[in-house]
């Protein structure tokens, strides 16, 4: 059987085609945006607020709502997002083997027994920049500004719910640098990986 | 043409093994054991000393011989290994792609712009135990804090002479856990991947 295999990436790597890709070589699930969906249903909150608040921390949003005082809200909209994210994510791969995108997949299947191949997606900055303007276009904002943050705030949102390092190898099978390797061949690593671990479960 | 493949690897993960097999199915020359040797003869220092001095950083000596005044000493050895290994590793980069396992070969060849493939092996302390007591018998020494320890040493060792942080995702092209993929699936990905590089460049 293929493992599960959940995709962490940095903004502009390409993570997202790659698992795209991989998901329909091995003729699997895909869910990325699609999660993103079942949490709208479920939580009630709009795709923009979901897009925003559940993969994104902003530090200073964090520690505001985390000091003042519980009882002005019901619950923190960002932990219930994740909370949301969470069980949509637990009944994705309650299906079987699939493709995650993000959203601290890996340590949620992780803590719960999941037989996952994690993978971190990263490339140099000049790769990303190239990859973004290509895929939106020319745009006033500071490109390379804009990728930091992103990174930032993924990086503190994964700490926060985790309390894992983002991108640190100890959390990932296999972590691959897009930009030098391109692509296919971080697809080709990654289905001849799922393949290779699912002609080794039927020998077992 | 094939890159020139760096390997890092934690102490018992694989690595020497892995770019053993990766050298032998790409046809190009190993270099580990082979740099001491070469090291001993340009710089007078035993293999043994070299083997000690040449990957691992007590911090505590490194402080001292830092503290006391410098005139003591023509040159700290660590230093003089250091740079007798610079040389070689450039010496066997020169003759074209080949498999160099550590002594901070991947920021040395990177520094002098050589086209290189920066590989990092890492394994959850399980495997690695397993492969030690596997390798090198059982013995009275506790495994995992010397497992613990020779780590500490080698990234004391890569930060203060590279600057940089040893295993850090941004410093290798595929960090792969061997623990997990087993070593024959480590060694397929960085064959079929040193084949797509040198098709790569066969087009360009």
């Amino acid at each position: 059987m293929y493992p599960i295999i959940t995709i962490s990436r940095e903004f502009g790597s390409g993570g997202h085609t790659i698992g795209k890709m991989v998901s329909e070589k091995l003729g699997v699930p895909f869910y990325d945006s699609e999660i993103v969906d079942q949490v709208a249903k479920r939580s009630g909150y709009t795709k923009a607020v979901i897009n925003e608040q559940g993969e994104y921390t902003d530090k200073l949003t964090k520690w505001f709502s985390v000091t003042v005082p519980s009882a002005m809200y019901f619950e923190n909209p960002q932990d219930e997002i994740f909370k949301a994210q969470r069980r949509v994510i637990l009944d994705c791969a309650e299906q079987g083997p699939c493709v995650i995108v993000g959203r601290c997949a890996d340590d949620i299947l992780d803590q719960e027994g999941y037989n996952t191949m994690n993978v971190f997606i990263h490339a140099d900055m000049d790769h990303r920049i190239a990859r973004v303007l290509e895929r939106y276009g020319d745009t006033d904002v500071d490109v390379r500004k804009r990728l930091e943050r992103k990174d930032r705030n993924r990086k503190t949102y994964y700490k926060y719910y985790t309390d894992r390092e983002w991108g640190k190898y100890t959390n990932y099978q296999l972590n691959l640098d897009s930009g030098y390797l391109g692509i296919d061949q971080c697809v080709n690593i990654i289905v001849d990986t799922a393949k290779a671990i699912d002609a080794r479960t039927r020998e077992e």
